[in-house]
């Protein structure tokens, strides 16, 4: 299995799952992240190996249709990169202070911060 | 129109606008963005006054199904509470370095604005 794939509908099932119904969850969960093959899958659930097949191609479907259109994961991941970058500021601006330099030259860093915030909050 | 109202509308449209359907956005746009009343969309898509209302329920409904399933609105809420107690905190530690006192005390002060930031990243 392509873990390229696994991941993108990991991460899409995350967001999207309360859109697919019972089945397709099942399948989605089963196949991607209790790694069972199609045919232990059709086991389990007493469903012929292509009904899994369908069932699991439609999930998939309709999760990266509902990213197409609302992007969750794609806006979630830009805000998460912004806080990223507070938090490695943080720990900068923290170095610093213990460092026992002249704090004021951290005022700049401060107000760089408190922009990607109010960008944050739009 | 009740405010809270137009208010719960407009934001539900902003974020799931793209799953409804184009004449379903434009009674939408028409009744809550631009407050026209329904006689006057009726009369501007020559549509008669009960089909805009129905359309403007259906979608109403739709927008609030979502939102039930997703709780995109709601998660963006709670995220932005966090980002806004870091940006108060900010303005805070500025405000303590500028007035020249020993900058140490505000290493506990930062720790924890990483903390949340870590809680935000999850």
């Amino acid at each position: 299995m392509n873990l390229d794939k696994v991941i993108e509908v990991s991460i899409l099932f995350d967001f999207y799952k309360e859109l697919l119904t019972e089945k397709q969850r099942e399948v989605i969960n089963f196949y991607y992240n209790e790694d069972y093959s199609l045919g232990e899958i059709s086991e389990n659930l007493n469903v012929s190996r292509q009904g899994i097949y369908d069932t699991l191609k439609r999930a998939e479907k309709i999760l990266q249709d509902y990213e197409k259109k609302l992007q969750l994961v794609k806006k979630f991941n830009e805000r998460n990169k912004y806080i990223e970058d507070i938090y490695k500021e943080l720990v900068n601006i923290k170095k610093e202070i213990k460092s026992g330099k002249d704090c004021t030259i951290l005022v700049p860093k401060i107000e760089n911060l408190e922009e990607i915030c109010r960008e944050l909050l739009g």
